[in-house]
């Protein structure tokens, strides 16, 4: 059965499509270096947003038609998602996808009853992953939805909490490995404190530190060698979340001994709620060894909270790509949609073609860093800018060959301190230039 | 003599360059529809950013190397500072100038020296302008810098400090008059509070609109009659600035019956601070027949203050030149650059290039917006959307012909209400694809 | 039946309670000046927050204990709420609720039904308010959350929704009548747009004058002379609310000639998201006469939502009666706690505790603010600071008798100008040795 | 000669005074608990901010008038700076004070002048401690002032820049030990990116890293036993700091083995720009046992520049005395006034007034925090929260006893999951009760 006949009218397939957003950017199979676009950008479809989301927000119930909702029963509906997803995959042309354990199978009445409804359904999408070329990108659980999670999960104040919360993961270790998960996610939802006034943060960091060396060595354990990332965002749902940003987050891996653990799953919107660009983010992970996966969506400059927006903006998503570029790729990790569509785009084929525009904005980011990155315009820039770390004092100091001392007679007989200026305004225009030009190519 | 001997390594004279930089999209005499690029755009270089300017921020001193700084008489620098300015307005071939009093002339040991002095480079300017084709789209009076103004100007609890003020306003009445001027610009820059605990708002409020119906009695006597505009900024200097963004100054305008004299100077970055876009903002205004003239600049989203780049955001300087379209044009406005080069740009020939960066920036933005338009694709999609306001009902509501008893028992009678996807994602996928195209056109 | 059995462990009668929240602050009868505490301050109680929200939030479903969730059937729920609010007006000693529509009777299958259900419990409610001297401060409908709503109300872009949200609003006034309603207060949930790109800002705001004017009509019609409230709000659900602030909503108001119709709702978290203290947007309202009622909340500076906390911020709660007392009271307007518990006060005896919390945050505020007024603190400092308009050329320009050259001859006269110390940081010393004596008064 | 005579008029010897500001809380020789408030509180006079700054803005040039301004050759100001210093610290009754190169001595034409300079007037100060009871909180080095600095010091793509930078802190280190400081400073003003596009951050944050153990290194080397400490800030002058915030700084702390040789010296309004409480940032120092200085001062939330106002907000004093209380004192800290009068309070007596406002501000934060600990309010409500950590299986997860396999088990053996209530509404509640207590204490 087919859940989204009326996609055949977005004329989706390719470039040469007349309908203007069928892919004009996007072609799985182009070259682009020595990698096709489908391996330089590993599109993944994330399952809460396009299959369980129902887009109510806080002021109004969901408005969302979904062809699945004519079934009641919860394992009915479940089954069914499972149909339009490995469809939508398909006719999207999309290798990966993305989930957690509530999205893919509804919560039972006991824990136990969880588990099961889960093993149902992760049997049916392993047979439905055999006759697909659709990956796991990453899997991960939910503990933050239900109203035990209401004080957190791995830092609740509530050892019970933290006890579910462990055997909730260590059923989501399991289910990746059986689906072959590329990665495994960490994203703490409810991880963070409302308030210091009641919180004991040293001792919920200590056990978020104990919760995450348990997991690996329970993954270690039982063989899934998933690489596992953590998520961070600032704020929302809890008013300080304690994977802030990267940086702050390094800063927990370092002190908890989990460095060589894990690495980054990066949003673009968590980034702009930190007060960071996207590329920053990227760009920190990436000098640390520790870019993992990146969540491609978009906030909006002038909200405060998670909009979760389908990429469009053409400055990020090049300025991501190129972050991308320089790291070699992703390694394991994709760009995972985490995004969702508009509350007032509630109509099934929205949800296509929102990701058209997603992967045709990605596509066009990769044109334009890869072209960058062909013509050394950046490197170059930046070379000349550092060059004088390449020979005498500056040399000396990348080396760690010199000291106060030396440094200090060095600069008393300067007699005069050159600088040249940065500009950045030519900068922004080249940018600019790659980016109209990207077209062409 | 020559200040920017130096430029002619830019090679801006146009599109044909070899130099990347140098006018890729900006072309004065090209027609875009019924008009050329610069009847479009109407640049303009504000003097204050281009030549009194000396790039010191709140951690450090000023970095600009200008030639005219090896005068040390302040009216000789003065008036190196005009013939820089016309070599540089030639040079950009740039049709429009701006300024304040104190950035064309010093103040002097009183307020009729100050008038002297600025009678003195007035003259001058005259002089100049006579051999040029540059206008000067506005001036105004700097009420905001010396230490007189602390409390603000003509919101200043000190009735010697009004006066002060209106007398500053006179003469550049006089000065707007005698050089042509188009438009003349109020921003207040210290007319608002530092906190309210000290503050009488009312009184206030009430001076500030006495002042300008004093300034547009004296405007009319005087027979000068430029355009007054109001330029809206929400904080900074002051904690809370009285024309806090377009809305809230129609609020005062209309409270004070001078929404008939008024119109607006929209700045991009002030529109950050406020939390809105550029686009609404002009928006705002246009659709209250209000748009007067624009500050073309940009900030960036994450910092919280008036950073003045020069613009180089396509998304922004399309959607703006959209609404200069859709406003018919804009009158007696024009594009007034209130951008100055970054702190790290401090070499004489970086003025050169940030505006030309600027001018490409809004060329682009013009070409895109200027299809769009032709094609209709906006125009096309609101009116579709809004397309039961033209008949049955939704008529009579707009015709003003039905009531609440009326509306209500029609609702009574709707079996059902059918609402259509907004399409957003499409439509920013739409603008992407007019973005990269621009550069073939 | 008693659904808060529990709370009489709270021990909330008053100052003398040996439980530290039981109203230490706030007592009903003591007089501040010639009023009693009741009669200043009129606190009211949101129905939403109380008795149908359940604390779900984008992340996590409810978590809300509620003895009334114990029935299924919708009536009989909406029932149950109704006894329950009552025994909590009772025993919180507050004289005032608000409501909107939906929050009081569940949505029927037609628009017949709903309006059938709210009748039935509006019986209800009337029958309640004889027994009791809790009055309606104002109702409101809800025309935001439902599908229909999608893309507004009365802006939006469906006729079909205009009709409807008309019907609703008709309803509403009559409701309002029924109960006596001192206010009718309309917040526009997503009256805004969520993008420019597809948005007839103009016709938009149009039909929203047009409504307006319509309201006010039909509640002249069936003479329901409740005082008309505007409630600001600049972001959430959509991108830009159209009254975004008390100024804009002023300039709205103006614009469509609804300036004598209307006053102001202000709420605090919504003046925080704005970028505005609590006491800006009051005072603006105040000055300008349009100071109707208030929505007593508290937002977090950091977090960019609306998290409707319960009142607790001493400084906002003082400046905030601050202004109330300059007013000379709320007139038929009162403090209406739209406040909701936090996620993590999940149980019934939270919705005791917070609203007492809340009523001695104010208490606490309305005797610090009446202190401060009687001892003219910050009022001899503002007439000291303003001293210059009582007399000569200060007099002249309040009593608009003189102009620009008169005062452009005045300063020129000027030998000096004198400034003086506006003493910004004593005066904020002041405020905190108010606030800190106020438990001994 | 005296600098400050008319500050006798301010009656600051206690609170004994009829004037309403002269300490009323603050008194030095009072006992809280084991300590007397000077012990406690370590205030500490900011050189710049009281004797050097001028109180421009970026919209404005100084208004600040200095009796030592009298003085026009450097040094001779520089000298009476150190007079008029000292009279105010004694008159203010202050134990500290702090400074940086810049802002004792004038830059001489040479880096050899410049250090003479320091030299001459770091000899008189030394003279004057010897009668004082004074010492020296901290001293740093401006390294972002100056041109030279224009992209930054120990992060300048200019070798010679970071060679200048280290013998400008070689000379900082040495004038420390000449005077017994008790810590180092490390604020990097400009270290930190414009734009990532023309950045190699990798090579900029190890250049840190590597001028931090030189540092290190010479301190050792010349037996200056200070503790170092970094100074976070997010933003300003640098879009992207690289002290971020305190987690940030952490993580590069621990990045490059840093993690032992410094602690952290927290600002309140940088906490405010990064999105933080001052609370927050303190608490993260101190439960990594890294608290080792404040800046006291506060921001406005609204505002997104560094305000560096005098603290007066006793929610803020209170927290962070409370959680310097519970780090057991600041050990070899301080709290430094990194204040400045409002550019409208320009007057002399100004300084003396608002620093007694932030220091009764404190002294009140610090009664309140001591008597909530006392009493172990928020003790006794988090040892409460968090029981169920010390049993079973919360005290096997604390201990390390367990792993997810014997978690999972303990999970699906759980009937149900009970949290409690948060309380928060109350606990602000409680707050409240003691911050309006302290006066009466």
């Amino acid at each position: 059965m087919a859940y989204f006949d009326n996609v055949s009218n977005i004329k989706f397939e390719g470039a040469t499509s007349t309908n203007p957003l069928a892919y004009k950017f996007y072609n799985s199979e182009e070259k682009i270096g020595d990698k096709t676009m489908e391996e330089h950008l590993k599109f993944s479809v994330a399952y809460w947003h396009t299959f369980t989301e129902d887009l109510s927000d806080p002021f109004g119930v969901g408005t969302a038609i979904r062809p699945w909702d004519k079934h009641t029963d919860p394992m009915d509906k479940a089954k069914a998602r499972v149909e339009a997803a490995f469809e939508l995959f398909e006719k999207l042309n999309v290798p990966y996808f993305a989930f957690h354990d509530v999205d893919i199978a509804p919560e039972g009445s006991s824990l136990k009853e969880s588990f099961d409804n889960q093993d149902t359904i992760v049997a049916m999408i392993k047979d439905y992953m055999k006759d697909s070329k659709v990956k796991l990108l990453w899997n991960t659980v939910n503990n933050f939805s239900h109203p035990r999670f209401v004080q957190g999960a791995a830092s609740s104040n509530n050892a019970d909490v933290f006890a579910y919360s462990a055997a909730k993961v260590k059923k989501g270790l399991e289910v990746g490995k059986e689906l072959g998960a590329e990665n495994y996610v960490f994203w703490g939802g409810r991880e963070g404190y409302e308030s210091l006034l009641n919180t004991d943060m040293k001792l919920e960091l200590d056990n978020l530190g104990r919760f995450f060396h348990m997991a690996n060595d329970y993954a270690k354990e039982i063989g899934f060698d998933a690489q596992f990332l953590i998520e961070p965002k600032p704020k929302e749902p809890t008013t300080h979340q304690y994977d802030y940003d990267v940086a702050t987050s390094h800063a927990f891996l370092q002190n908890y001994g989990l460095e060589d653990i894990f690495k980054f799953n990066i949003e673009a919107n968590h980034a702009t709620l930190a007060g960071h660009t996207f590329e920053h983010e990227i760009h920190y992970a990436r000098i640390n060894n520790m870019l993992g996966s990146l969540d491609a969506n978009q906030g909006h400059p002038h909200l405060g909270w998670d909009t979760d927006e389908f990429p469009s903006d053409l400055y990020t998503t090049t300025l991501a790509m190129y972050e991308v570029l320089k790291n070699g790729g992703l390694g394991r990790g994709g760009l995972n949609f985490d995004s969702k569509v508009r509350r007032t785009s509630f109509e099934p084929e929205d949800l296509f073609k929102a990701h058209i525009v997603g992967m045709d904005s990605y596509a066009l980011g990769l044109r334009v860093a890869h072209q960058m990155l062909e013509d050394k315009v950046l490197e170059n820039i930046i070379s000349d800018r550092y060059s004088s770390y390449t020979e005498g004092i500056g040399k000396e100091i990348v080396e760690g060959k010199t000291d106060f001392k030396q440094l200090s007679d060095y600069a008393l007989g300067l007699s005069d301190i050159q600088n040249k200026s940065g500009q950045l305004e030519v900068i922004k225009g080249i940018l600019n230039q790659y980016l109209v030009r990207a077209a062409a190519n």
